[in-house]
């Protein structure tokens, strides 16, 4: 038995969703089915990127992911199936799966033109159903990648990577690449690129200048402004006890300076 | 292994949905439970059948599907089971299953009054939790509908039918039945009543005019209006790139004429 | 096959809920998630007792229940385990439990500190993913609780208990406990403190003042304010056909009056 993972920007209002698990059942009755989310920010496919990256490899091996995030609905980009040595990722060929790739093995990559697979008729607008959920109900039962269509070279898969921060010796200049339900804001600045004293460093975003890196929120008293490695692996600020994306908007959008204080 | 799946007007904040999971699990622990939207706008029977419609046929066959939209909380709608050829619906007796039956061979209708198979003691509020999930359950382990309750006529049958257009030789007034969460108007016109050269009709909407029917958002400018055959396979009405709804929330209140332009 | 079910306040726009499931799914492909909710109010530990106190008598016996609501993200609150004759329950030791553990009989109280069952990295923010999750999911495995960490007392528990109301002979002085998303607004007088004859009741809350407790919603007409015993047991206070915590917003915060009119 293995599992199909969901990705949307359908939201949770509509039948959109349960159509799509609907269709999947019926192909595939064995498949289990779980939701990573539905409320994307409608056609933001970075931050498609940014959830999909931080939670599939904490899926069993074998899982194939639909990711669903469509700015330009009915456009051209071909649906598209990339088979990785641990996972199947199955969408449109828009750069959602931009950043997983940079830590996958790409094994093989379908355009899904191979229309015995899909759902009749096929609409104009809901991929996901007509598309998307038979292709990746067929794909759990066993069917062949290469049955779904041609292969192509990973030269024709769009990139959309993610923007990497500029480093000028102890100078890092960030960006802020997600803003989670909590009003936290997710830098794209890996923990992998500080050294280790953190405490050493100074975070510069607006007018707003904080005193070093801390380990959690409970490290500064309530309503403070609070910068951490989060369970993202990325620098993340936050007020505590506080959304600090609905207390100053405006902070997304500015860029972060880390600043590495020799003694 | 059969399906449950659900539609109800009880959002996703309280324990509503997974209490009635958790009843539905502790009478059959095998039948798997499929959500289709938990966020219909409360009360609104008009889009519960739309969604139910939208969904049904997708999902295998002999699923039964509990849709709970009740305007009138403890009022004395019975509830009821209906039987059709493929599947089965567990609702109140208040026009909730109406759309759907309209394509559907009715084979069979219990007003669920044996109390035998309901949660005890009953609530006046919570139907769902002690008559609609019991008797799904116990209906998907396999037992008799005939034992839930004394068999009716069609006729008994609150019926809300979804509004017909007006068709007057060229020209078909409409109305907006549903808007889904992109703020997208669908209409009460299906694609079987308009001709085939969608580009010669000619769409008014309050003080706004579309020429031409086309095949997809696409097709249009970013924040252009634009009408298609939707996957609903009924004429919709969006903006690209925008929520239309949002931008103008009277015009889902205004009638849509259709007009065909003979040349 | 058992069940985990979840309850947080993660919400469903992000991955978090997602990863969680990945997580137990990697540890234990049979078992099965149910969500209970992921919208309780950010950090409230009260709203998380009064979901799971509702809830969890509904599942079967042996249902492992995960809720997570950590008003201060990071703290010291220990990860504990509880079971008890017919569940368990896995989350930190702020009181999260207190309520359900009112009318539960404790087996065994474990303080998760055995970090060979916890997912390394172990972050300082996510510990639904690093511990909560990997420790429901080999407990669903068989392994027995006290592999996890070693067993402490019951006067550990931090207490959280449901604030009881004032009872002076015929007049008792209650406290809204929960607001459900309709609007309703529930109190913490629990039915069985109240005589059998209802309409004896006046119920005087700000400066509103109702006759008589009702069945359902129903008895009056639209808009009006009506008192009932909910499905929760307790004494809930509506407005029938309206969202009264909207249309008054300041209720929920007010004390609660109810006078037995004695002839």
């Amino acid at each position: 038995m293995s599992i199909i993972a969901l990705l949307t920007d359908y939201g949770l209002k509509d039948h959109y969703v349960g159509t799509i698990k609907g269709v999947i059942k019926t192909i595939n009755p064995k498949v289990e089915i779980i939701d990573i989310s539905h409320n994307i920010e409608l056609g933001n496919v970075l931050a498609a990127n940014f959830l999909l990256v931080q939670s599939f490899k904490f899926f069993p091996i074998n899982t194939i992911f639909i990711s669903i995030v469509d700015p330009d609905v009915g456009s051209k980009c071909e649906p598209i199936l990339i088979q990785t040595k641990n996972y199947y990722f199955i969408g449109r060929n828009n750069g959602v799966f931009s950043q997983v790739l940079e830590n996958e093995i790409i094994e093989k990559i379908i355009v899904l033109d191979n229309d015995n697979y899909f759902l009749k008729p096929i609409s104009n607008t809901f991929h996901g159903r007509d598309i998307f959920a038979p292709i990746a109900a067929y794909l759990s039962k066993g069917i062949n990648p290469k049955e779904f269509g041609k292969e192509i070279n990973s030269n024709y898969l769009f990139n959309l990577p993610l923007p990497k921060p500029l480093i000028k010796e102890d100078v890092i200049e960030g960006n802020i690449i997600y803003v989670d339900s909590f009003g936290n804001l997710i830098t794209n600045i890996h923990k992998n690129i500080l050294k280790n004293e953190l405490s050493k460093y100074i975070i510069k975003i607006n007018n707003i200048e904080i005193k070093g890196i801390c380990s959690t929120f409970s490290d500064v008293r309530a309503k403070d402004i609070v910068c951490y490695i989060g369970s993202s692996q990325y620098l993340e600020i936050a007020s505590n006890f506080d959304n600090l994306d609905k207390k100053n908007p405006d902070l997304k959008n500015q860029k972060i300076i880390v600043i590495y204080k020799v003694d």
